[in-house]
């Protein structure tokens, strides 16, 4: 039995506020077929790069079949592909949705593309019953997702204004870059968007994660994406003869930086909640297999939704560090490389989708998102919420990436039904 | 005070075999002196690699002063530059001392230095006094034992007969560098000397280490040269997005890694003994700061001076391994590397050189060699023992490397005393 007939039958009423509509999973699926062969490769992983002719050649395509939908079309100065259809109120601010289409090397077919394609799933639905919403809808491509975020950043006014700053996966300049796709990078500022210009961004993604599919549900209610800190540690040691040198008397970098390791992932996976911590690169010095370790640098990566969490783990990082110090008689030092602020959901959005969710009877948890998505950046500045789908096995940016074609259905039809929801109960007429 | 100034004075009684004899510490001090400038640095290290030009004129100008001690002088097919003088009993097999003059790029002055100059200064003692030993006296040279080790491997006969078997520091061919040097790649068996051409091999150098120091000897009685272990372990797990990959769901080969560093490091500290055991060499894969490991190849050497306990250390890596792996989930793989059996001293050579620092009242313990040295390999076939001395902070392989003059001419006194034991003591006249 598919998912589909699991699904309520659509029921139309004439006007979008009522009843639920059903998108077309097989015009889906055509959609997404037809973008994974943009870009397609032979192992079956798709590499749309950001500012690529492949990336270009997807953001055309989708174009064509926005403004087929009806959609009025424009590509910002951050290089952000918008589609827009007005509303029946006027004056009221746009709901968006939307991802993005450009891939890591070897990508999948529906990281960031799903979002996109649903997004205009949703708009054919609509448009092919002759419904609109009351407020504006809008679907946006945005630019350059798996790299610089120039997209979401600059609609958020928060891209930076060194372009030394970006570092493109292409090693082209940003300016040329955003030129290719039809941005403009001496206009950035005005591709920031008004406070009051959009009412509500939903975001459908897969989830990159196991979460799902381990608790056997088919959305995800996304309760915000984590917060991220990084910190680089140097231990330093003294560099000695493995063999002339008593183990009493050695002061061994990598010991110590063994039990920061150590000391991570116990800080992490013994916090209440579901922290992660990870250290992912070590480099030994001088890594010989006859001399006691001198000096190791190591990365800490921290995330969680609740800042407090991630305040909790770094002063636990910090007082396991004293006590190694302590201990090992080495020097270590604790550098932050970076830090990015969680970006909670809105709960009025995170309400709708769990309420679209159960209308559908599609089972549904809440989780946080551990990646980073252009939900991010628009979600410090507008209402936001993110929809999950299962990723089989949590397997992403490869060619095993894979939801099936009646999660992604499932997914779109939340999208749907959650921006109708937003759509009737925002801005309520007075 | 001077150590000198400890020591009584020499009493000279017309014959080797009776009373004191001291050597002359300022001659030591120049032919220290002289030999240092041979290949030195401004940074005041030492950089004479073996067969460099450098190794050559050390080599050269040491020659020259054993031919000018009456000795006569050959080079062997495998490069040891080997000094003789007979004895005043014909028929005996020889007494051996000397090391090595070759050294790491930027080596002490005292490294290998000292025990060949030590022995100069023993037959110089002799000569001045018109003294000779019943047994021939020989002071060699070994051929390149920081790199290939072919001299000392040559005379006991176990050097490789594959020339491709010869990492040298050069990357010249070990025909071509033993050629250099006054040897004979294709004449490399008439190197080996018979089981009856030696009565046993002294060989005094500095300890590379802090013990005596620490102790607060001056005269380290060596109870032989540790045998090693070396194995390489690689550690296989799942590598995962560092963001969305829950804790409970990792394969984190680099926690698995630091598991077995922290295991090495308790095993070899809570032997009863002083084994050392090191990870001194650790990679890790991808390596990248947001992403969990995937796998970790690193490296474990094991030494101590008793086959019983590398047996035990090798048998605990392989339970904690065990261990690890259920735990973490990750594949561990233990692979040797290669195994060098321990050379014990000769107790009858050790117990020279224990009475030889009584006679002088130099305070003196026994200790195991945890760096290799050419007697390991003599060792292997005649009656070996080695006379360590204090290595200032246990620093070696640099410009830091010091070794007082009292302490260098504590050491050249107790190996002639203990030469001058052992040819009373040795195959005595029926």
């Amino acid at each position: 039995m598919t998912l589909l007939q699991t699904l309520p039958t659509a029921e139309m009423h004439g006007q979008a506020g009522q009843g639920r509509l059903e998108p077309n999973s097989l015009r889906l699926l055509a959609s997404l077929e037809s973008m994974a062969e943009v870009g397609g490769q032979e192992d079956g992983s798709v590499c749309r790069r950001g500012f690529t002719p492949a990336d270009r050649q997807g953001r055309e395509l989708f174009s064509s079949w926005l403004l087929e939908a009806g959609l009025t079309v424009r590509v910002d100065a951050a290089g952000n592909l918008i589609g827009r259809l007005e509303g029946t109120e006027p004056g009221l601010p746009a709901l968006m949705t939307g991802s993005h289409l450009d891939t890591v090397p070897t990508g999948g077919r529906y990281d960031g593309a799903l979002g996109v394609l649903a997004g205009l799933e949703v708009v054919r639905c609509l448009g092919e019953r002759g419904l609109r919403l009351r407020h504006p809808l809008e679907v946006v491509v945005f630019a350059d997702e798996e790299s610089t975020m120039v997209g979401c950043k600059g609609m958020a006014g928060v891209a930076p204004a060194d372009p030394d700053a970006y570092a493109t996966s292409n090693g082209e300049s940003i300016e040329r870059n955003l030129a290719s796709i039809g941005g403009d990078w001496h206009a950035l500022p005005q591709a920031r968007r008004d406070d009051q210009a959009i009412a509500a961004f939903l975001e459908l993604h897969v989830e990159q994660g196991g979460v799902l599919e381990d608790r056997g549900d088919l959305i995800g209610v996304v309760e915000g994406v984590v917060g991220q800190r990084r910190f680089t540690i140097r231990v330093e040691g003294q560099a000695n003869h493995a063999g002339t040198t008593p183990m009493d008397r050695r002061q061994d970098a990598l010991v110590a930086a063994a039990q920061v390791v150590l000391a991570v992932e116990r800080l992490a996976a013994d916090h209440p909640g579901d922290p992660v911590a990870t250290v992912g690169r070590l480099d030994v010095w001088p890594n010989a297999a006859n001399v006691v370790s001198g000096a190791v640098t190591l990365t800490v990566d921290m995330r969680d939704l609740d800042a407090t969490v991630l305040d909790a783990l770094e002063a636990g990082l910090a007082q396991a560090l004293e006590q190694i110090r302590a201990r090992s008689g080495c020097r270590l030092a604790m550098e932050p490389q970076f830090a990015v602020a969680p970006t909670p959901a809105d709960p009025t959005v995170m309400a709708a989708i769990h309420q679209a969710s159960e209308q559908f009877g599609l089972p549904s948890s809440r989780l946080p998102s551990r990646a980073s998505h252009d939900a991010q950046e628009i979600g410090r500045r507008w209402p936001m919420g993110m929809i999950f789908v299962p990723s089989h096995r949590g397997l992403s940016h490869s060619a095993a990436e894979f939801t099936s074609l009646d999660q992604c259905q499932a997914g779109t039809a939340v999208l749907l039904e959650s921006l109708r929801l937003l759509d009737r109960s925002l801005h309520p007429a007075p």
